[in-house]
């Protein structure tokens, strides 16, 4: 059991100026002075460019980039959204994450407080998900060019033997199944960019789905066709993307679709439809029909996920189209979002 | 053979928006549009969040981002350098890199002809190092909060092998073997920063060290204990790292290390000490002495580095420090650098 109370070390200056990105001695000194030690590891303390491990198999590989404004917002902050963005990235390609790369890009200014509290984060989401810290890398910008910080990660890890995920193996009449409540972190965000954090106690969802992803795929092997994450662009997005590339037709249901009230309502306020929202802890995934039940009650009953339901399925009607049939019985396309409707949510 | 003529095709927009990043229809379309056929292989054809990949037996990982500035400059640009840095710290590690991921983070506003012009730069450098892109990302942030495109890259490729790289295995004794010229890319970006680009014909050194890297290795096995490319602080900031980490002395010779008449010219109009300066395109080795001649004439006849020399060797005097021999005699320590002497190098 690792201790994860971490104490900010006696750090000889308050904020990040450019020369801690020049690799000479002030890089050297941010570095030693707790950040290795923090994330300290046997492939991590031999300090090269690189790290060596041995890796046998199918391995998935992802990578993504994390620009979120603010940096904190409730429920979270930039170092977990990384760090659980990327080891979900995996586990909907059924791979459990086990490595990872750290890529920060930091503004001069950026108060070192704030960056040990992200620093932190890192930590904590990494051994909450099991993935190890093994490469990283510091550059910073001036003042102006950037904005706090952004953070690559990259992850890489084991694909579970019996997955079998693929946008190609989605057949007519397979299930669409949600984890969670939808639109959870876009609203978290929006309501502290405008203001309303203070009416509401709607928190970001981030949180890693390496383990249901693993359950679903342990217990129905490669009837679990496809998953995906919905971040960015929520739900409706990623549909569309799928829908384009199969030719499949997806039908939601309006009456199906789990959302908290609280978020439902900030939506209304803001203008917002939550199906384009941005989530960073919930689980899309198609199955074959004959498993749907069964997927619920596991998400249900073994991985705290209450409001798991299903909530639409592949058709041949409007093929390559995502539609809703609404609350009253009526049907609309769910096109693609034209422009860009919640910037920097991740 | 893959083409590398890559005529820019039509895109319906002139610049980069925040809605490229939103993971919606703008995202897809730029993606669509050019930038998924220009990296075309199997893996990432598959559209997926990440990549499935089969990887058997020791394997190196490595990570940077880059944020030069400005983007483009003589010898190169941003991509190209992205592309280069990551395979280079790969193969510091005695490793070859096969696959790369590509993070973006784009600035608003980014006009696409440059981007298309950094993408295909990526696309020949990627085919030069013998690397395939696995998976991508791609965000936008407001104008103001980024500086045109920072890229991130991570590396993995099987570790040679006959290779056995550590700091640790590096004894009194060892010569320091440099592979090219310093400060070369450096001066590139400093004169282009300063006006003086045409009044010199200095080009960054950025290229591909893998296959230099892997002669070695492959003629000297363990023999070479251990290798790094001077970038960030040039060959002073490596050599002071290393002598910290493993307590030896390190004694350069002045009259022996690599410089072209140019450069050295510009560093004194500048007031930079070339020691300090980045480099992209060459290799330091710390190897053993009986195979150090052999290995200088080695990087002369089959890797084209005319100006291979020994630079310098391990000794038990100033234990963790770095001296260096002057043209006249005189001894004075390099020591790391305490601040910023070129901000935004790579």
């Amino acid at each position: 059991m690792i201790n994860l109370e971490c104490p900010i070390p006696k750090f000889d200056f308050d904020v990040i100026t450019l020369g801690h990105g020049s690799g000479g001695l002030l890089t050297h000194r941010l570095l030693q002075s707790g950040v290795f030690s923090l994330f300290s590891n046997p492939l991590l303390d031999l300090q090269h460019d690189g790290a060596t491990l041995t890796l046998e198999g199918r391995i998935a590989v992802s990578t993504d980039s994390f620009v979120v404004s603010p940096l904190f917002f409730p429920g979270g902050n930039i170092g977990d959204l990384a760090v659980n963005g990327t080891v979900n990235d995996l586990a909907m390609c059924g791979a459990r994450a086990k490595h990872l790369t750290l890529g920060f890009i930091i503004e001069e200014g950026l108060p070192i407080t704030q960056l040990w509290d992200i620093m932190v984060s890192i930590r904590q989401a990494a051994h909450t998900a099991g993935v190890q810290i093994i490469s990283g890398d510091t550059k910073v910008v001036e003042k102006g060019k950037g904005d706090g910080i952004f953070i690559n990660t990259t992850g890489m890890g084991p694909v579970h033997p019996n997955a079998n995920i693929s946008h190609q193996r989605i057949q007519t009449g397979d299930k669409l199944i949600i984890s969670g409540p939808i639109a959870a972190h876009g609203i978290a965000i929006m309501s502290l960019r405008k203001g309303l954090e203070f009416e509401t106690t709607i928190t970001s969802d981030t949180q890693p789905l390496c383990f249901m992803a693993e359950g679903l795929i342990e217990n129905f092997g490669a009837s679990v066709r496809f998953m995906r994450d919905p971040t960015r662009g929520g739900v409706a997005s990623v549909l569309n993307e799928v829908a384009e590339l199969t030719k499949h037709g997806f039908v939601l249901s309006q009456t199906a679709l789990p959302i908290h009230e609280q978020v439902e309502g900030a939506c209304e306020m803001l203008g917002l439809d939550p199906l384009y929202v941005a989530n960073e802890g919930i689980m899309l995934a198609v199955v074959a029909p004959e498993i749907a039940e069964a997927c619920v009650a596991l998400l249900h009953n073994q991985y705290a996920c209450p409001h798991a339901a299903i909530i639409g399925e592949v058709t041949t009607e409007h093929p390559g189209k995502v539609t809703i049939k609404s609350r009253i019985g009526g049907r609309r396309v769910v096109n693609f979002l034209p422009g860009e409707q919640l910037p920097r949510i991740c």
